[in-house]
């Protein structure tokens, strides 16, 4: 028990650190980035609320847990904007093997049992097929456009976003797994593009 | 729906301001003060790694909900550390009272059903008294203790704890919910106070 709680603490004591990991999308008042520790805390906040907005089948337990952990890996790898240059190439060869380095690393402190199952669910998500991860990932995307909205702009005043790339970029993945949540977030952000 | 939608985001629009609220207690490497936010998701992940520790019967779906929203009142309220003299004054009747009004204005900009539900489960944290708030609050003052361990002393030093006071005021409550985990902290603690 002694070493498996040496173990556990190891991992939550390096998670903290992803309170120093700074996001584009700023807090809903503009005032500052937020981090991605409380991003995290947020989006698991957002399944709680909007659970009913997940198609049939999802489980949203698992959901949570997905979205309280899908961003460690960047405390090795950094958040790559999805506006950014980095963000449009996602998925390169280089970043996926940063992150699959990362997850080694972060979930490989935990006793193997837990974070063979938490690394399976971080895949999961990174992978966006099952219904589970398909609504994180809605809920990941719709997050940052409801904080641009309420900011006045946020990272499509830095990036130059039109709404067709909003729609493209980010609108056909939220809608992949919320598609009732982006017709309704897509008549609030569009007035905002003119 | 589009109603519900509007109640769902007017209560997670204003969530995030509880990524403002400051603790008293630091990240792990004692950089900066944590907010509330950040806190809330690393509770829930100690909840999601530490699941082992708590007793037949915890729910640990229904623990990491509660500790997601644990905090909320605190935008109105602000956070009152355990070692302040408001905080050994715990449990007055104006905080309760404050609580109560943030609480009614907080969960009250949902959809009536998801407010109630969410203020049931937050008033069942604040009760101590279910298998699942014994264990959420268990979790809620280990995580400061961990922080200021890392740290090199934290609030211990801020308000000049003594060992004693560290197990009267937090180990009793700890030790309500997980006591191994209490056994196992403690062992940790103790050299710091010499």
């Amino acid at each position: 028990m002694t070493d498996r709680l040496e173990a556990q603490f190891a991992f939550l004591n390096e998670a903290d650190r992803l309170k120093h990991v700074m996001r584009a999308t700023t807090t809903v008042d503009g005032a500052r980035p937020e981090n991605s520790g409380e991003h995290s805390w947020h989006l698991a906040l957002y399944a709680v609320v909007l659970a009913d907005q997940a198609e049939p089948g999802v489980d949203i337990n698992r959901v949570i847990r997905m979205l309280l952990i899908h961003d460690l890996v960047e405390i090795d790898v950094g958040d790559v904007p999805i506006h950014s240059a980095n963000g449009l190439a996602h998925a390169s060869v280089e970043t996926t093997t940063a992150e699959a380095k990362a997850a080694d690393r972060i979930f490989g402190l935990l006793p193997p049992d837990l974070g063979a199952s938490l690394r399976a669910l971080w895949e999961e998500f990174e992978g966006a097929q099952s219904p589970d991860a398909r609504f994180a990932k809605s809920l990941d995307r719709v997050q940052p456009v409801m904080a641009n909205l309420m900011s006045g702009g946020g990272t499509w005043k830095t990036y130059d976003v039109t709404f067709q790339q909003l729609e493209d970029r980010v609108g056909v993945k939220i809608a992949k797994g919320a598609p009732t949540l982006w017709d309704w977030v897509k008549t609030k952000a569009r007035p905002w593009f003119g």
